[in-house]
């Protein structure tokens, strides 16, 4: 019989898919360059030509069999160990390859850690603001998905309601970091204080509280920020990684769970992620993108022009009189709306054919988000428009 | 908290892998071309040059922010278009774009097909002999498993027993033609009669009963052998296919559901498919891959090989007395062990450096499958071994 559950999904309609689309739609109205359209989070610089060159001599000249060959499902051992030696060097870890699991991206990454620590019924918490796909990703495990109030000042850490809400059923708390939507990074502080609190509860409720961090922008981090490696500083800690914004391949969905070595059960967690994989249908991320990525560990793409964009649009923005944060990273950037009602005001702004998100889909009231992975040239004509809105408002 | 359920799973090794595992060994010490090794169901053949070249000339020619963007979690359209008409004109069907949903492999597609009609305490059938990993497949998607016993006279169908399973409690069948383990094609006779029950049975209980077709194996069948496409006789009906075998690309995780036009909510399943993803950690298919598969879903590696080694197999084992149904297709054979208990039978063929799979894992006792997708040289090399093992015998 047909599941109701997921039909009932069908009726929800992504406010960011509806955004894009009207974006596409005015675009054959009026030309795509004309419309300036920030909805979107995909990245806008290429892959860089060593990750080209590599598969191009890959499939030159590795053995067919081997190089489309079947993977474990925890995927294959000298990429795992490639992974592992990178995170250890770069963040004074000590991985070794069995504490790396391969996944088709940040998603399988995280739809594996969360199986892994939480069941049906537990309580998993985030942070607002947050990427809207973890209400699915959590609820659709069968655990429940409870959101932290946001500390509209910083977008760190609203602790007091943390600590509150972090009662016993809880098995899991998820963060972003940096973080989309606000581009804020949590600071060494921040990171350290969370960590406290986490291992008090755990001696208090004598159970395991698991930090799941969802990093597929740490790569993106502007000049002179503060960018702990939050596994660093909580042993139970699982790191899901993605690399499609950092080498700007999202499709081809890689990434990886990478297991904090002295978290509980830290040796076997990467195999029980293989037995979750058999009900996920998971087996393993594609051969040829895993032995891909593993030699262009420590490349990105050119990623400095989010931080020219990001400079541009938050000098115009706050001297227009934005109320914003400085994103520390991503793409993104989240000022306060001028209104209270953010609907209205990415409304107002369609008529400049400006396309922003409204922040209530990221569990806060009265932001919008931009997503500056556009062409700078683009992000420059947008200025005239945010400035027409502003005088239409004032 | 670390999930019980899932460290649990990893007391029981699979009997394949050990004994795959055993062979590896058994190489180190006498070479692995002396070693028979049947045990790995591994395409042994590569993937065509039309592939390889193709691949090449998207990395060369392609805009790579197109070739590695984001596709849709239903997949790229253009390909899911391609993926319907080539079904449309092979098998008859009336698919559109709508009707395909790209998923990784095989597993995937079942991962999706099996939310998409069952919900946990729901059964789905599936018909000894069967692929091991249904067991974990369907039963960590809170569905129950229950296997009908072989026929194994000519490992179609038992209908009798079918036909009492078939309860209300059942939401979905699982077939697997060409079947892994036992190299059985079900023929149209099968297939019609299987429909008919089916249909009876959904009128009787006045509920939807969905056909599950996991069809890997569908291009390797053998000369003159009648393989019907399961679908076109059933309109609850949803194929599962995986490039794996056909291409030789196990490790690239390519695959598809196919949802039939006729059955009920045919329009909205592949979209329904996309929510379940949220879930599962599935976003797509690695883009580049699907743009691949899609300009060579006409070809296929070069699968003779395993037909040839079917027939050396089959005389040679017949010639020595032992039973066995001729496969129609794949490239496994599943002949009756000469004594009850296969797992001491699979224990003296090691002795003669033949590394043949109980029957038991495959919910069947007293047979064992050899999976000949190995050279023919070997094959030939390894008719004295059988012959020597049969003479301990008898």
């Amino acid at each position: 019989m047909i599941v109701q559950k997921y039909k009932d999904m069908l009726q929800g309609k992504s406010v960011i898919r509806q955004l894009s689309e009207f974006a596409t739609a005015r675009g054959k109205e009026i030309g795509y360059e004309n419309v300036f359209d920030y909805s979107l989070g995909n990245p806008s610089v290429p892959v860089p030509q060593e990750f080209t060159d590599l598969m191009i001599k890959m499939l030159q000249e590795k053995d067919p069999m081997e190089l489309h060959g079947y993977s474990q499902s925890l995927g294959i051992p000298s990429v795992r160990e490639k992974v592992a030696a990178s995170l250890n060097k770069r963040f004074g870890m000590n991985y070794t390859g069995n504490h790396i699991f391969m996944t088709t991206g940040a998603a399988g990454a995280i739809a594996h850690a969360l199986r892994c620590v939480s069941e049906p019924g537990d309580e998993v918490i985030t942070f607002a603001p947050y990427f809207p796909e973890y209400g699915p990703y959590v609820n659709l495990t069968g655990a429940k998905l409870k959101v932290v109030p946001a500390d509209t000042k910083s977008f760190q850490i609203n602790f007091e309601a943390f600590e509150e809400m972090l009662t016993e059923k809880v098995a899991a708390v998820l963060i972003n970091t940096p973080n989309n939507p606000s581009g804020i990074v949590y600071s060494t502080e921040t990171i350290k204080k969370l960590a406290q609190i986490m291992e008090e509860k755990q001696k208090k409720y004598g159970h395991d509280i698991f930090l799941i961090s969802d990093e597929p922008y740490r790569e993106i981090v502007f000049e002179g920020v503060d960018a702990p490696y939050p596994s660093a500083f909580y042993d139970n800690s699982l790191s899901c990684y993605s690399f499609s914004k950092s080498l700007s391949l999202p499709g081809e969905r890689i990434g990886y769970v990478a297991v904090n070595p002295k978290c509980t059960d830290a040796d076997i967690i990467s195999v029980m992620c293989s037995q979750i994989s058999r009900g996920t249908g998971h087996n393993c991320p594609p051969s040829i993108i895993q032995l891909a990525v593993a030699e262009v560990l420590d490349l990105t793409a050119d990623l400095s022009v989010y931080e020219t964009n990001m400079n541009i649009l938050y000098q115009e923005l706050t001297s227009l009189g934005f109320e914003c944060v400085r994103p520390g990273g991503t793409f993104y950037i989240f000022p306060k709306a001028p209104e209270a009602d953010a609907a209205a005001f990415s409304e107002k702004a369609k008529k400049y054919d400006l396309i922003v998100v409204p922040s209530d889909t990221f569990g806060v009231e009265g932001y919008f988000r931009l997503a500056y992975c556009i062409d700078t040239e683009k992000v420059e004509r947008s200025l005239g428009a945010f400035r027409k809105l502003m005088k239409e408002m004032y």
